[in-house]
């Protein structure tokens, strides 16, 4: 019999993949380039050619056997090691392969490192605003999602919200930094406050608390800057990384979980996530894609579009009066809006074209996110129609 | 905390894992060359050359934007159609793209099948001899698998037993064919027989059955015959497939559900599927192995090596005096054991480098499994190894 379950979620249907929708209809009618879309936050930059390259070498020189056969089930050890060396290399954490669990994306690596450090009836801690799939993610667990309302003064953690939110029960509190929506990235003073706390409450409750660790946008910071890493600050972290953005491969389902050497049972971690994916149909990311990837592992994709499109946003939403926290990364940012209702705002900016997403489903009221991976050349073309729609419907 | 149930998980490898591995260490004391490694399913010939060729012009002319984009959480669209557009070519059934539902292989394709037809507490039945990992596969989705005993004397369906073993709670039932680990290929004639039981126990028990067909053998059928499409016997028919095979892409994580047009809301399983992946990580297989699999939809690898090798075993088995019968297909024989005991009889075959499976975690006692997707240069030398293994040990 079919299950009613997930039956029921068919009417529960994404705000931003209808938004995304509604774009693309739009874009039929008049133009997609005179639709400005910044709905969906998918990268507009293409791969390094040295990724393009190293693939057409595989395809056109190595043993297809070999390049197509089965990974095993805890990845390809050369591909482990490799991310292990850059990772020691550039952070200084002492990874070794066995620490390094190769998964199809953050989606992938976010579902095995919830499921190895809870259990369903357990409660995992995040911080809003945060990315709504969390909900889904942490449902698929069977474990209990708490959201810790917003430091909206500047998007880092509510201490004090999170404090009093911490009990024996949870297990597990997952960040994303740099932050999707708020473009937040998280200071080695919050990453220090943060873990002194967990390993307090560890000692107080008498039991591990897992940090995971979100960090798709670890590769887009601005002025300069650099994610703090926050395994450094804690020893019970599972670093879950994807190369969507870094490399622009989103469709390529390509990512991982990285066990911190110093965490309890890290040498059990991975082979128990290798575990996990015997029950939900994962089995390793693909072969040829794990291979390429390792073989472009200190390279991105161009990513300083990104920085340009986020002056630029920055810029214009402030001078027309927008409360607007500057985004230290990411390609998103989270203005306020003009009226306490965001999705009201959001409905109104429509009829100017502009596909903004209400911050309601990130676990924030009145705001709304701009994702902003587009061409440069359409965002100059937005400001006028932002700069319309502001006037018309708020006389500003 | 870490979660205990995956860590107790740790202790039970899979019995052909540990051969294979052992079978590795082996290579390394004698030769790989001097190991009779019959322990693993992993294709042996190459990927055909139009899908290298396909690959290569996606990665030199393609937009890497395009290529390398997230796949809507369905699928590729235009993928889908090709798919559709196949199977209603090849087995008459009037599939539409919104049928088709792309998936990490065939573990991912069963791993959405039997989460949207079943739920927690549910029953699948299953009939062996069958793949060992079916076990974590169910297992993971909170149902339980029954195992129907096998019909030893020509391994299609033991239909007393499966009588004996439906009851109200069964909410689906799970086959395999071409049949891993026997080679058998299910017969229209026990095919229509299955459908009218399972048709006359919906209307007994006034639900629906699901018929869960797991088909990545489908196009590895020996003697020029072929595999009767499941879904034409059966309404309510997922079906479940894998490129690992018929393209040798075991590695690239490329499959798909078909939903069966007829079946009870037939246009809702794919969405619901969709719905299942949110909670898994799944996120759809890597998007530029879709691309190129829809271009050589109609190809296969060269897979004539496969009836050679079946041809040769099965006749020093026969002329050794094992009962053993003859595979339809697959790349698998299961002949009976000399002694009862199949590990016993396994163990035994290791002293000669021939690396057999003992048939126990298959559901079955005293046969083993010969996976013959090696050299028949192999295949070859390893009959002398058979016949003094036999001679020695058996005495024949």
């Amino acid at each position: 019999m079919i299950n009613e379950g997930y039956k029921a979620m068919l009417g529960g249907k994404s705000v931003i993949r209808e938004l995304s929708e509604y774009a693309t209809r739009r874009g039929a009618e008049i133009g997609y380039e005179n639709v400005f879309d910044f709905s969906l936050g998918n990268p507009s930059v293409p791969a390094p050619d040295d990724f393009t390259r190293t693939m057409v070498d595989l395809y056109e020189h190595g043993d297809p056997v070999a390049i197509h056969g089965y990974s095993p089930s805890l990845g390809i050890p050369s591909v482990c090691a490799t991310i292990a060396e850059l990772l020691n290399r550039r952070f200084g954490v002492p990874y070794e392969a066995h620490h390094i669990f190769p998964t199809t994306g953050a989606a992938g690596a976010l579902s095995h490192a919830m499921r190895a450090v809870t259990k369903p009836g357990d409660e995992i801690i995040t911080f809003a605003p945060y990315f709504p799939e969390y909900q889904p993610y942490v449902a698929g667990t069977g474990a209990k999602l708490t959201v810790v309302p917003a430091d909206t003064a500047n998007f880092q953690i509510n201490f004090d919200a999170f404090e009093a939110a911490l009990n024996a029960n949870v297990q597990a509190v997952l960040i994303n930094t740099p932050n999707n929506p708020s473009g937040a990235v998280y200071s080695a003073e919050t990453l220090t406050r943060l873990s002194a706390i967990l390993a307090a409450k560890q000692t107080e409750y008498g039991h591990d608390i897992f940090l995971i660790s979100d960090e798709p946008y670890r590769e887009i910071v601005f002025d300069g800057g650099e994610q703090p890493y926050p395994a450094r600050f804690y020893s019970n972290t599972l670093t879950c990384y994807s190369f969507s953005k870094s490399l622009s491969l989103p469709g390529e389902r390509i990512g991982y979980v990285a066990v911190n050497p110093r965490a309890t049972d890290a040498d059990l971690l991975v082979a128990m996530m290798g575990q996990i994916s015997r029950g939900t149909g994962h089995n390793c990311p693909p072969s040829s894609i794990q291979l390429g990837v390792a073989k472009v592992i200190d390279e991105t994709s161009d990513l300083s579009v990104y920085e340009t499109n986020m002056n630029l946003l920055y810029d214009a939403l402030t001078s027309l009066g927008f409360e607007v926290v500057r985004p230290g990364g990411t390609f998103y940012i989270f203005p306020k809006a003009l009226e306490s209702d965001a999705t009201a705002f959001c409905l109104k900016a429509k009829e100017y074209d502009l596909i903004l997403v209400p911050s309601d489903s990130f676990g924030v009221t009145g705001h709304f996110r701009m994702a902003y991976c587009v061409d440069t050349e359409k965002v100059k073309r937005s400001i006028p129609a932002l700069e319309r729609f502001v006037r018309e419907q708020y006389g500003r």
